[in-house]
């Protein structure tokens, strides 16, 4: 009856680098709407589309995506990363993303890279969200919101969203205190390509090799209360694929997915959505706690069954994300 | 060779709701004859079966579990929890149950309704476990053995054995603080519905989503010498799922699991008994051990293998589950 | 494209037990090479293969394996131990292996027959490595580091490596501070039969059951730079089992598999070893790195990919095994 999902979509995009088929090495991110932040104000974010260069800035803007993503890591040349990082900060301030979350994916924090990054963009007042890469532990998550704190400008400094991406094993050992390090933190990225690399694994059409790392970062985000995004989907050409793989990521408690392509934007965005069954019995949920707390009373039952406090959170949840 | 199973069975069944076909939405428990407590006085517990009203209770011992579990939880109507306590704690005091365990499934500390059901039973001197649902970390444990150092008869409370439900993303990230919590936690159970409902994850026929959750349950059980208590068979008409589920689950590691209906009784605590061979090789080893160490001989050969502690404790734990 | 396996290969044998199938009851060990040691000294270990009867330790000597382990733990009788201490002191001093690691296996700590096995062993200036069976926590290799700072020569007693063995739950438990008790410490071995009878798991062939312990050491091992050797293929007749075996442990970023005959060494080596075109591309990697670093640039373009520090140390690790 709770065989519901958690809902959302976030579709990011990388740069196309010049020299490269970027558009399957570099994902796109397909996340969710999750108001998995229950006590926080909550920053629709169901598309992630990114990108530093105008034309692929502009192609973002046409997607579906409930939230932008500029992109100054992978989907940029070394040489371009100063101007980069202007045509980014112009992208923020300039285009209008109505509903849509404006975000910006750094560099790693030991690439040396970030702080630059950081300088950049932070002085906009209209960035929502930060896609951290490479997160190794809580220290990297202090030294952007350090940044953020000296920064970004005093009355959206608290209000800036932490991305967090798991690529690495030291990662998956820090999980706990990297979803704890700030209140800010928002959402875990797994990251596969560059996980695999740092553990030697090969990545399979099974995926059963990744079992323990997807499981265990979703397991945490739930804990905390992050939204949890899952790997990318390589076979980008494939929608029986695409589908299956988010099929996957629904039953294994991922609330959004990334995307190597903007075609696959769509499918995970529907795929990530919650169903009306599962929307209309979480209306009635809140509708009945409402009443009955209005009532002093805690639990009840509905349909027979006694709603209490951990039925009462899925209902919130869900109806969060629509 | 040593490929034998923890073995044991407890069965637990629910309060039929009047609404509800609580047979399907309410499991019945599992659960194994298992001296995974071998410095512990060991409590036979083959299976429990629960219920707060007379025609229930009656039901429950004509089963063959060897742990009655009076269900105060979602067995109970909310507008029924005071009177369901009076009838649990008569039936308590009442039945003759044999050589069977008497247990009491409380709601969980944070419903804030454990407190009135722990005052309303634990004056029994003839409660011996307690199923403690939706525990969180350590400190539900604590409130429950606080409870229980104040209000149990003396000679008792110390022997009144805990069974904690796991049923959270949080509960997972705390396993270890909760296994050693307390000398009277003796037995995990995995509760699926509701894990499923905190995580947003979705319960499917391949359990592979359940893997990480599941597995890592059953580590921390026997790292802390605690019984590990499996999911529920959801298809209770199907005898084939039903030994697939308790074959995996033995493959696992568990020691029981948790049942939806009466008639899943039998062959899940057949599922889960030690085979005649094992049995037979485990009293030869314990035979050789006793002889050997008279001599002073700490570890020694049997058909040519020698024999160490870790095997001697798996001949141990097997022979307390007959 | 980093799609790359760890690789190396270790054979390990067992001393024939006159009463047994020990070439099936007793593993061999097939390890890699694996400069997951960046920061260490490399030293050359692709096989174990171990004995502490002078037939068998002949019979090692006769195999591919760049590691040659001696046997004092289960492959030895109980009322032989004493004996083949000396045996196997007799043999590191004697032989002479070439590029091949000499290599102990001694008892666990608590069987209490550690301390001699070192006392006999250590003495010897051409130890190279210690298989440390059943290592419960760090507690266990802190006692075996104490006794190589008193007992080993002190011009090798720094470089002496140990090979922890995960046998138990609790090995599980206590996985983070068995990999960072001692720098010394440069492999994990998964020990499925016994891990198998501390939790009463049963093995399968579709080894589902050990998913997460497997993957939870994998983890482990390469957040914290060190070889992991995976479970041994217990149908020694197969090579097509033995096979699909490899190519799992590898994808799970296993470096290695531990043997049961010598006739598995090769075909482990081969599994385990890194492919031309991987290596290829991780020369071409270094090679960049070395010129643009002496440029004084950190990251830099390759194939119009950007190459940073993971993939630049993907590149070493690669290398490093050959």
């Amino acid at each position: 009856m709770l065989n519901s999902l958690r809902v959302s979509a976030v579709a990011k995009s990388a740069l196309l680098n010049n020299n490269l088929l970027s558009t399957i090495s570099t994902p796109l991110l397909i996340q969710c709407k999750n108001n998995s932040t229950l006590s926080r104000k909550y920053i629709k974010r169901r598309a992630l589309f990114n990108g530093s260069e105008d034309r692929k800035i502009l192609a973002s803007l046409r997607t579906n995506a409930d939230s932008i993503v500029f992109d100054l890591e992978d989907g940029v040349a070394f040489n371009r990363k100063k101007e980069a990082r202007v045509k980014v900060f112009n992208a923020i301030e300039k285009y209008d993303l109505g509903k849509r979350e404006k975000a910006v994916r750094i560099n790693c924090v030991s690439s040396g890279l970030a702080e630059d990054d950081l300088k950049s963009i932070l002085p906009s007042s209209k960035l929502e969200a930060l896609v951290i890469t490479k997160v190794n532990s809580e220290k990297d998550i202090h030294f952007v919101c350090d940044m953020i704190d000296h920064l970004a400008p005093e009355n959206v400094r608290k209000n800036i969203r932490l991305i967090a991406c798991v690529e690495s094993a030291m990662s998956l050992m820090n999980l706990k205190s990297i979803c704890t390090s700030d209140p800010r933190v928002d959402a875990l990225v797994f990251a596969s390509e560059d996980y695999c690399a740092d553990t030697g694994m090969i990545r399979t059409r099974s995926r059963k090799e990744l079992t323990y790392a997807r499981q265990a970062l979703v397991a945490h985000a739930h804990a905390y209360n992050l939204q949890a995004i899952d790997l990318v989907c390589q076979d980008y050409k494939s929608d029986d694929i695409l589908r299956e793989e988010c099929q996957e990521g629904k039953e294994y408690g991922f609330t959004g997915k990334q995307a190597i392509h903007p075609r696959q934007i769509d499918i995970i965005q529907e795929m990530f959505s919650p169903n009306k069954k599962d929307l209309e019995y979480a209306r009635r949920i809140l509708d009945g706690f409402k009443n009955h707390t209005s009532k002093g009373i805690g639990a009840f039952v509905l349909d027979g069954k006694m709603i209490d406090q951990p039925v009462v959170r899925w209902a919130e949840k869900l109806i969060s994300r629509v």
